[in-house]
């Protein structure tokens, strides 16, 4: 309990929440301006994200239904821009996901965290990456002019980022880097950069003429702050999800809902991405661990005290 | 499955995201402009607001310690205040309320939804309505000037209230409507309105002097779309707590961390409120069932197609 107390009365603390309240504005203004329309997240749900990697399960019982506490909510965005007369949404998304203790070390992971959720419909992944660019640059701008006093007694040097921000494929920086890419690029650019092509989950989409090649993405932050969005474009065809899921050993009988949509072809074709709220402001304040700047953390494997 | 297509798919749907859209864009900058600092929501907790009436557990087991759905942030919006720096915070927070299923016709019950969650330090419920008034003030001119088109699609006539909002004692308009005074009077009024002194949870303020009277309001919409925001000057006296977390058989070793706190002192003075924001779009869009504002409804009881 002392650690709590002391994290709630660190007068850093106060520093790191109007950077936060900075950034966070700067995000809605760029969105509204840009006619994205803001949705509410949804919390349970009978079908999320099957988050291909190790994790616990997070499930509630209600009248008899399993709703599962939301992953990432990339199904449900999919889902919303059916609708014909809006093409770009975006979700201030509460994310759980009990991963591994062995993650409360990276710096990076919390079991509960926020994305800034977006999605275009029938856009490419250059047309995203433009969009995110300018967040970037505005939340960086914004960020520099408002909280110079926040950002001075915090002793951080931000530098805005020069647009468009640099895109590498992956195999060029593993060739160059090691398999430990990720890692040593974040630590020796000076930017924020793109990276593209990840084999992982599977509703980010193959190259249907390059087997194994994915029209999806990752942004980094510099200074080895590490991972800062993740997206892609989409698969939408059915045939794909199926083959794809079942790839993946994901349980087909978890997706009725989803998979009849995709059958009926009703999966607008899309690209998007998230981008975690609390690893930006750790980058923007320049704290060690994600942890430092949430009032009350989450981190994988720790006791939580309140 | 079809509902869930016909309702992504309305046309009505765009309106009332668009609505919502400019609405929380005039909450954001309503509060950046005044300073108050926003922090995340938090999902997963082992202490979290009882909720004093019926509802099912909605919990998860992580790593051996029992984490519960947020209900409401009530208890970490206190105890954030601890802070020296800041003095205002709001959280744009999803709370889960597992509640009966005999809740699903009332037209405003989700088991699922977000609050505008505010809270500040050392100041009067008088402070606080002031807050609320301007917020109210700002969203429905922003709307209506914003959402002109939209309104009118939805065929929707929106008067911005006069503020000060008027301001009632409960048990004034229980003698002049009786009973039912909260949906007569939400029928009867033009405006929206507070009502003050509530018996409910146990962190809403009691006089000391006049014992059963509770230094509580909410916020009522007009013409019959009912409670808005609930909230109150809030006890942070241990004795006080724990009489009344007794009186209302909450069990204590379920706040054993809050409890400590508030035995060493540490609850600052405050007051604050939430104001549902589903509950708030659907009174602009003026549409029958909460349910009509979301894209992916939860209501109380009924089946969760996705």
């Amino acid at each position: 309990m002392q650690d709590t107390i002391s994290r709630l009365r660190d007068a850093k603390m106060t520093n790191i929440l109007r950077v936060q309240s900075a950034a966070l504005k700067a995000i809605h203004d760029y969105m509204y301006e840009r006619g994205v329309v803001q949705a509410m997240p949804v919390i349970l749900s009978p079908e999320t994200d099957p988050l291909n990697h190790p994790h616990f399960d997070a499930s509630v019982e209600y009248y008899g239904q399993r709703l599962h506490l939301t992953k990432s909510m990339i199904l449900h965005k999919q889902l919303s821009l059916l609708n014909g007369g809006f093409d770009k949404v975006y979700v201030m998304s509460p994310n759980v996901r009990l991963e591994e203790g062995s993650l409360g070390g990276t710096g990076r992971h919390l079991f509960e965290f926020t994305q800034v959720d977006i999605e275009l419909k029938g856009r490419s992944k250059e047309d995203f990456m433009e969009l995110v660019d300018g967040m970037v640059a505005r939340v960086f701008s914004f960020v520099k002019k408002e909280c110079e006093e926040d950002l001075a007694a915090l002793d951080r040097k931000l530098r805005v980022p020069a647009t468009p921000l640099k895109v590498f494929e992956s195999e060029d920086l593993r060739d160059r880097y090691g398999d430990d890419f990720e890692a040593r690029a974040s630590r020796e650019l000076e930017d924020p950069f793109w990276v593209t092509n990840f084999r992982r989950e599977f509703y980010d989409k193959e190259d249907k003429k390059r087997r194994g090649y994915y029209h999806n993405y990752d942004v980094f932050w510099p200074e080895g702050f590490g991972e800062a969005l993740s997206g892609g474009e989409r698969e939408w065809e059915y045939a794909e999800i199926v083959r794809k899921m079942t790839e993946r050993k994901t349980d087909l009988r978890g997706y009725k809902t989803y998979l009849e949509m995709a059958r009926q072809g009703l999966i607008p074709s899309t690209v998007g991405g998230g981008m975690g709220i609390e690893r930006m402001v750790r980058y923007l304040t320049g704290q060690k661990h994600v942890k430092d700047v949430a009032l009350f953390p989450r981190v994988p494997g720790e006791n939580i005290a309140f």
